[in-house]
């Protein structure tokens, strides 16, 4: 669904729709002909996307229908009903939310992988069999990989301090997103994961209690976690735990952002190392891809904050601006977003809606990228930057180019626990940021098409197999 | 396998071949015919079950022969070993170990129960559209056991200071255990639960952990937890937890023996008001059968320590020593286990191997109970003990009436679940023990048959059913 923007005279996107927000609603309506005809466009009418419609009971004089619509949310998806209830003679009973009907009871669950039919069985998987195995593991406690779901097991551990774009909504509610992020591991890694909220947001807590949860987990998922507790808590069990430890709002969308600035400059013709890129956002996401660029080659890095770009002329309180400040920015520039942009080769936003306007693109170098990943409202409107940018990617789903972090997070996971990795290095970033990039032929590689779709099976594969080979060759 | 007694000479089980150390043997050997029947007698003159025995190649010369059967321990997997390379030709190449296949990889698996094939699913079960279930979440977090795993899920939490009778083997090797339980609550009752393997023992670090997990679950249920730690951190979980919390090792036992009672008093004709109980062994279990036995009646109960009873005319440093007793042994009896012994109606061991002989049990009433639970070997021999009570128990699955808490705990929770249950009251643990008691019916009650087959389906549904309607009516 589309709309005219009023300023620009362009067409852009307005609410849109989404399954997300989906209903179903249950119509009593008279079976005439025109009935379902008038159905659809009442639904139509009011805004929204008829995905289905399935007739339930059916008689001489009136029908029961089942009608499906994406909806933009809750107050459009009142409206839709109440469009519905305008059409003669027909009547709402029952509006569910397909959204909320797939969550009942959860998203998960444990299964056990051996039979428990009869004693044997039992003798075997139980006591007294079990005993033979917690002693190998005692006196061998690397077994533990091979004799138990440490092998396979991943924990993605929450405070719910910043979930999604909710803020800090608590772990109760952070749970379903942990879930949601738990079955992405299986369908797209066949990995294991267990989700941890945590009733605590004291940073020493969390780090004592992973370390506690530990022996139960080949690998930490740390997620929707607030800066910058998330920076300390992730290197401090990095450096206290043997098994890796990863922050995915920082490293899995550092990943996926350099694969799809490989393939751009592909795209554009340009080099990491000659290029000038300008961060905007400073904060987890911010500090993971600028580091990760940089062990990509990429050298010339300004990161703006929102009173502008971090330099060597000043002092900052906060430790990581003040590593951004010495690391970043090698000419010295300081100034506003805007200015830092004219000029450049790459914009990348991991931080707040509306900051750039056409000019700004316009006034960037020939071949301009710009990723607008700040989300659900991006830096510009990708509609906008393409009128002069060359590539423009966002966090969104309904643009092209989604720089999406379920690209990264299963395959870097599946190939860490099949290396029995006990750490994370730059050069595995690395290896699955270009194993993603890899994923788009040569072939398929034009402006709209610079990262592989989420669903295509191949690329958590190739991204599991950089990584473990990675591990193996550093190990 | 049985030997005969040197002492007594009486037939008294040996070392006993079972499925937990069951092994298979690949050989080559000679394609006579007498090979394979040369193979199957060097088995048992080794003194081991034969399980199977698969032809998996065979030419004119000779055959490979894939060989399982149960062995004692590791030792007796060895000399069978031996024993089968005696045999002409006869060439064992490989001894691969049943038990420690079955545990590669580990036992349990987390499963997605939400489709994630194409972008709508990915939008109701993750993002955009899980940040409505969040936020619903957020604002009414009682529904967090509507929309999540909490509605079915629970904790398997140890800290591996007492797994099994293996003693103090830490988190890791505690795992195949608790990935055990964890498969027996799915199989059993459709409870989802995950282990949660503690690397620490500090009794306020326990608490803090789990308080701090618990929104993700809808229930705890301690495991192989020393005493007296566990009394501590089950109390202060009670206490602080709206959810919950069960230590197996206390108060399942004490479900079962309950049960167990209760249908061999129906079987000798005698109230559990008027009998004397003697109790060995005032550790977790000890403790909490008391509590259970006085709940459902019993008056008369003797608790005895290694070095004899408790009574009120002595003072115990320990607190739970000094609770029993005060509330015990109304008479104030003093003496030994022994001497307890001689004039009660039922004895009921959680205690050492051994501590019986048959005159015992002879100056026990007529129509004297015999409950030796100390695992792996019993107070008493259960074939000695039988020669003068009318009806014997061990906690050992080669004896008949096996007191296991498998028969318990899965229903239990599944009732508390379905309940949502915030705590366990007395009132329920009664109810669980008569479901059981009541899942043998009146036909089937004999003195070989006081607790019902752990196979037998029914009766995690039936405790399941009481524990919820007892939850309820006391809601």
């Amino acid at each position: 669904m589309t709309t005219t923007d009023q300023q620009t005279g362009e067409t852009a996107p307005a609410v849109a729709t989404s399954p997300g927000y989906a209903i179903t609603l249950r119509i009593e309506c008279p079976s005439t002909g025109g009935a379902t005809r008038a159905l659809t466009t009442a639904v139509g009418e009011a805004g929204a996307d008829l995905t289905a419609l399935d007739v339930v009971e059916s008689t001489h004089d009136s029908m029961v229908v089942d009608l499906s619509c994406n909806t933009a949310d809750e107050a459009h998806a009142k409206r839709v009903a109440e469009s519905i209830e305008g059409v003669e003679g027909a009547h709402v009973h029952k509006r569910s939310d397909r959204t909320f009907l797939m969550h009942l009871g959860g998203k998960l669950s444990v299964e056990p992988k051996v039979p428990l039919r009869n004693r044997d069985d039992l003798s075997r998987a139980y006591t007294p069999g079990v005993a033979r195995v917690c002693m190998a593991i005692a006196e061998n406690p690397e077994d533990a990989r091979r004799l138990t779901v440490k092998r396979n097991t991943v924990a993605v551990v929450t405070d719910g301090s910043a979930v999604l774009g909710l803020g800090n909504i608590g772990p109760a509610a952070a749970l379903p997103v942990m879930e949601g992020k738990a079955a992405l591991f299986k369908q797209f890694a066949g990995v294991d994961a267990w989700p941890v909220c945590l009733d605590t947001q004291d940073t020493e807590e969390i780090i004592s209690i992973v370390k506690a949860l530990a022996p139960v987990y080949g690998g930490v998922n740390l997620e929707d976690i607030a800066a910058p507790r998330c920076f300390e808590i992730e290197q401090r069990l990095r450096d206290e735990l043997d098994i890796p430890v990863f922050h995915d709002d920082q490293h899995g969308t550092a990943i996926v952002a350099l694969a799809a600035l490989l393939n751009a400059l592909k795209v554009v013709g340009k080099k990491i190392e000659d290029v000038r890129i300008v961060l905007s956002g400073v904060g987890a996401a911010g500090h993971a891809i600028i580091n990760l660029l940089q062990a990509q080659g990429a050298r010339d890095i300004v990161a703006c904050a929102r009173n502008g770009a971090l330099h060597r002329g000043e002092h900052y309180d906060d430790a990581h601006r003040e590593w951004i400040a010495q690391n970043t920015n090698p000419s010295g520039f300081s100034g506003s977003l805007k200015e830092a942009v004219r000029g450049s080769d790459v914009f990348i936003g991991v931080s707040a809606p509306n900051l750039l306007d056409e000019d700004d693109v316009a006034a960037m170098n020939d071949g301009a990228i710009v990723f607008a990943m700040a989300n659900p409202n991006p830096e510009i409107l990708p509609s906008v930057a393409a009128k002069h940018a060359a590539v423009v990617a966002t966090g969104r789903s309904d643009f092209p180019n989604q720089i999406n972090n379920v690209l990264a997070f299963p395959g870097l996971f599946r190939g860490l626990l099949d290396a029995g990795a006990k750490d994370i290095t730059d050069a595995m970033l690395v290896a699955a940021a270009r194993a993603i990039a890899e994923s788009v032929s040569e072939d398929e590689l034009n402006p709209s098409y610079i990262v592989p779709s989420v669903f295509n099976p191949e690329v958590a594969h190739r991204v599991a197999e950089a990584v473990e080979a990675t591990a193996q060759r550093h190990a």
